[in-house]
């Protein structure tokens, strides 16, 4: 059962038969002051070159979370969601994700995108449920169901599953089809909860056998407070995708959950004769002789031209 | 339902519910001419050191192959065979793999090895089956039983998992009880058979919920033929492990494999509070700043002592 995303050019499917999904993370202030401030000045320089840096390493949809906290977000975060979304879509093709917990942000993002967005998120509390599920169906999009509620996010596995039942329930009574649910199972910070990934493994497994879902999760999660999280997060990533989860709002830009990524969709036989990863290995060979000496600059731009070649033969159908 | 594996101090458990063992793989003459042309001569060093690298590196079971191929090994192999066994045995204290094709080495070798090391291995081939699970038996050892039969390795899944209950049942009939039974249900090369990594995790599943085996799997065939291995390699062996797979016969000196798996045991909840996984990252760091630019040398140096620490506090429990 696939997800369909789109944009007025390209199709993206999420499902267990695809290649992994790459939701880019970076446009979203949080813990960013810099965007903020640059977002509220009405300078969306950054995120220009954030949707075109994602794009160029591999995202298939971009999020976009314009949540500017330092004011009231219920009056100033719609209008500055319409401007990045509509400066993000005036240089790129690539399906949006429109992400904010303020409903008026979000019906604002949904009028302004063009095609099939992403809603991100609904929770299992009743308040969001009843605020989101009905603009979700009226624009007829796919959205992210995140399994906390009221009592916040239960340590016991069995407790989210019940959260995600109850968000299934209710959005197919809101006439929200399956297929266009992404549910997020939540990753826990596995150096607080020692349980936390395989937790999270059995959750994929259990959300696609009991409820037929696609998964989704921010990757990043899972190695808060612990060294090298990239290790962590490049290890996680292909678990979760051994354990049937489609796609992650990550960051693209980072090298190693990039790599780790091409690779499991070979071992899980989703990159036919390999293609796009020897696409994406012969781009970074050239990419390392061309740098030389590793700089951070020249890391980018590796990067960018690392992706560049793989995004051609990409998952994504020209629509 | 454990494997238990022991030399005389030390017991390895293998199970799901265990960290994931490594078996080191490099004291094996295939592919190593020099390697060989010393055993022959009768020189052990660059077994002693083998065995002493993988060790610092992470190994739990060093796996013993003399097959020296360029003379008739019916006739020579027991000999060096027994002679690599005591020698690995006067220096470490892990358990052994006993690995050879040649019927009488690995006699040879179970009457040298202390404890109770592993068989490697036996096929679903009647006459394998038939000249070595009474060796098992009498010897009450584990042993590796491989997914092949007298037709060859099946691409086709069913057929390896039919390989894999044959040699179960037999292995029963001659009193080898399921828990000394780890199956290796074979990693094709993925860049020749497109669904190589999926079917391998299919298998470790099946066998698991089928017939309550442990499994293992020789770690690098997967990526045979595939530019940048290691990054293949390192992201099968934790997808393979979040299938279900117990051990691995891999080379504890390649850095990505190791820090993988040290991940994949935060994420199966198989590291209580993280432990051995921040020791190791402390040892690389503390490693990384002492060594300063890279040396292959270094490198090896470095390795061994990042995992050095860990191994204290390692998975083996002093028997």
């Amino acid at each position: 059962m696939n997800t369909v995303v789109q944009s007025p050019t390209k199709t993206v499917l999420i499902g267990p038969d695809q290649p992994f999904v790459i939701i880019g993370e970076r446009i979203n202030p949080t813990g960013r002051k810099k965007l903020e401030a640059e977002m509220l000045a009405g300078d969306f320089s950054r995120v220009l070159r954030d949707a075109q840096a994602q794009i160029a390493t591999g995202a298939h949809i971009l999020d976009i979370n314009a949540g500017v906290t330092s004011v009231n977000p219920q009056e100033t975060e719609p209008e500055i969601m319409v401007q990045c979304v509509e400066l993000v879509q005036s240089v790129t093709d690539v399906p949006l994700c429109i992400d904010s917990s303020v409903v008026p942000a979000l019906i604002a993002g949904l009028k302004a995108a063009k095609g099939r967005p992403i809603v991100n998120s609904v929770t299992g509390e009743e308040e969001r449920l009843e605020a989101i599920l009905p603009v979700v169906a009226e624009y007829n999009v796919p959205v992210i169901g995140i399994c906390n509620d009221e009592s916040g996010i239960s340590y016991d596995p069995k407790v989210r599953l019940a959260v995600a039942k109850k968000i299934a329930e209710r959005a197919e009574r809101y006439g929200v089809p399956r297929a266009d649910l992404l549910l997020d199972p939540l990753a826990m910070p596995v150096g607080a909860v020692n349980t936390a990934g395989i937790d999270l493994f059995t959750l994929v497994r259990m959300i696609r056998e009991e409820l037929g879902c696609n998964t989704v999760c921010g990757a990043s999660n899972i190695s808060f407070g612990l060294p090298n999280r990239h290790l962590i997060d490049s290890v996680f990533v292909p678990m979760a995708i051994a354990a049937g989860m489609t796609c992650a709002i990550t960051n693209p830009l980072e090298k190693s959950i990039r790599q780790a990524i091409y690779a499991a969709d070979v071992l899980m036989g989703h990159d036919e004769s390999c293609m796009r990863y020897l696409a994406a290995m012969r781009e970074a060979e050239a990419g390392a002789r061309a740098n030389g000496a590793a700089s951070p600059a020249g890391d980018e731009r590796r990067a960018a031209r690392e992706a560049r070649r793989a995004a051609r033969s990409s998952r994504q159908a020209e629509g």
